[in-house]
């Protein structure tokens, strides 16, 4: 029932919905820079953004114009300018581009939302932004999905775009999304990412439950990666249902449903995630960590997350070098319980601690298992039933370059 | 009454110690890879270890061993080699290291400590160990304590010495101590360190006293500090008092002298843990980072070692560009209290937020300071009296370098 389809042009594939990307000038190389998602009639909508405490102008705009409306019909986002750290102006700023895309559709303001990217501390050129905005939102069609997710680039390398597809109630219900994010990646929204999404479905929901959904696809996704360990102030995911599926409310009558359409976001959500990681500034690998066994699921996230962050995880994966005590040492300092007579630790499937004891005959295999693309790590810590799932790059001499060299 | 002297050879600075480097073979380089510090006579003694809970062999015995006699006569430590995740052998070799030092000085075993850093996840070359173990006690001399700062380094480019004098009583105090580290450098001691030190006075002081004095001392120096932020299995700082200086025992007379003591074998530990983030794999700046008028102290600190930890920061640093921005969102996942319109924000005496308004004009003069070895980062939360520091180093290339290319 879950059928995976092309994902270009993601977060147009529900129906209902257009989206556009151009250039107004933000970014100087000439790259699009501004994107519009745009629904066709007001869609139920949830949000989750940074737990940062220093947050960016668009995300308390947005914050307090989805708590009064819990309803969203369109989303303007600028790349090469986080507006944050900005002040009082940047809030008026923030809340003048989305005035400005309301305007612009004739709809009322308190349905427009704002998010932003890029450098932090710096004003937004306001008036080429407000002008494209214009421009942007004419713009928007049934097949500029594409462009809206090249718009929200900043130091990625290639898109993020996912769609899922369901049947629900005898209907078609379509879901897509696009995200961005390559650096300050360690995303922990609220109830727990600079990494942008945009979501939108056809299936009709109510916002409590979109939340509910989103709060448990995040969980599992774009909460549980990160590319450098540093929560963003402008991390956002916006999921918007317009009903334009034609089924019933979900969460109004049997159940399965509901679990059918979270398990569905949260596979675009995970595939957006990994994409990131993919991506990670300067990365070359992606590697899943997977802890089981562990004292609770709590606990099992913090190894996994541990190991993922560990610079000198990052720098033996980056060299191909099964270091296995990097990983054994993260997982020791995560917090998580562990007794290290009882743990088990695999490598791209190969055997290199057997109930504590090292399996150094079988080096050679792991470090040729570390050659590949993708890798996986199961830690096995033999004192529970908790598990948890991270996703992690490696961390590269071009990852210390392009942020050592990313001027202001 | 706290004059530095020359710090080579500090851990023989204090009356009544010995100590030697010698090289066994652990180190392929030729290096120098075993050492010993004896005291002359049986020394009260306090130590913290790693809070990993991933424990290495050596911080397993020290520790049982610590916690029986409160006494130690001598350390042996090798270098190359971490004896970590090395399963029950490993724990007989840490053992028989210690045990051997002692037959050779014809002392208690339980008088003897032991301590190891290296590859994680190798059986020591433990015959030749053994052998060495009665040629380093042999060789034990006055003058020894240069030599066996060196015996201790890993991937450090320098020895790491520190001595202070103080007068109590009417008497000569010293404290000296030597320290390794360069990488897996996030010690959190229990209370809350892959470092090794070793810092020897001739005070005279029960074990418990040395334990607070210790603590209050690590809690400013080691444990605010970090390379990588990984924190090690071995990490391990022993201190003994042998009384040589002729003093009365500390703590059982007028308090001033505890204050006296624990301010300079904090100093003692500050020196030891800068040069420790000084040499940080690759790094080619220490940084300063302190918070003032945070919510308390503790807050403080978590700011101030967030943006410390930050690898966007650090590459900032490296990349000697003031991107506050980077700053503001560390210190905003820190999970410290602030309102950003309160911030105020200083790099190298440059300001660049004021009440959280960006001063960018300054941004010139603010690179131009970040061209120094030594920066200050000062951040003003205006919230409280809270107060920390922090010590980190920058990322470059190099790090990688090191760290991708150092094969087990």
């Amino acid at each position: 029932m879950n059928d995976m389809v092309a994902s270009a042009g993601a977060v147009t594939f529900a129906e209902g919905y257009k989206a556009a990307g151009i250039n107004v000038g933000i970014k100087s190389s000439g790259k699009l820079d501004l994107a519009a998602v745009v629904s066709d009639t007001p869609a139920s909508a949830a949000a989750l953004f940074t737990s940062n405490r220093v947050v960016a102008a668009p995300v308390i705009v947005s914050r307090e114009r989805l708590a009064v409306s819990g309803s969203c019909q369109a989303i303007v986002i600028n790349s090469g300018n986080a507006n944050a750290c900005t002040g009082r102006a940047g809030l008026k700023d923030a809340a003048l581009m989305a005035d400005r895309l309301a305007n612009c559709l004739g709809v009322e303001p308190s349905l427009c939302l704002v998010a932003s990217t890029g450098i932090i501390g710096e004003r937004l050129p306001l008036p080429i932004i407000l002008d494209g905005i214009s421009v942007v939102a004419e713009a928007a069609h049934r097949l500029g999905g594409h462009s809206a997710a090249q718009a929200i680039l900043t130091t990625d390398a290639f898109t993020k775009e996912a769609v899922a597809q369901i049947e629900i109630a005898g209907s078609v219900v379509r879901i897509g999304g696009m995200a961005k994010g390559a650096g300050m990646i360690a995303p922990r929204l609220v109830p727990h990412a600079t990494m942008i999404a945009v979501i939108t479905t056809d299936a009709a929901a109510s916002p409590d439950f979109l939340r509910k959904s989103l709060e448990q696809a995040v969980a599992v996704s774009f909460n549980a990666c990160s590319v450098d360990g540093d929560t963003s102030t402008n991390d956002t995911v916006f999921l918007l249902a317009n009903g334009a599926s034609g089924i019933p409310e979900l969460g109004s009558g049997e159940g399965d449903d509901m679990e059918l359409f979270t398990s569905s976001l949260t596979q675009v959500c995970t595939e957006l995630a990994k994409m990131m990681v993919k991506d990670g500034e300067g990365g070359t690998k992606v590697i899943t960590y997977k802890v089981v066994g562990a004292a609770n699921d709590q606990e099992a996230g913090q190894a996994a997350a541990a190991m993922a962050k560990s610079l000198l995880v990052k720098t033996a994966f980056h060299g191909e070098d099964p270091n296995w005590g990097r990983l054994l040492a993260a997982a020791g300092y995560s917090g998580a319980q562990l007794d290290q007579r009882k743990i088990q630790l695999q490598i791209g499937g190969v055997k290199l601690l057997n109930d504590g004891e090292p399996q150094s005959a079988n080096l050679p295999a792991a470090a040729k298992a570390m050659r590949a693309d993708e890798i996986e790590v199961v830690l096995e810590l033999g004192l529970g039933n908790g598990s948890g799932i991270f996703y992690g790059c490696d961390l590269s001499l071009e990852y210390v370059r392009i942020n050592s060299e990313y001027h202001t």
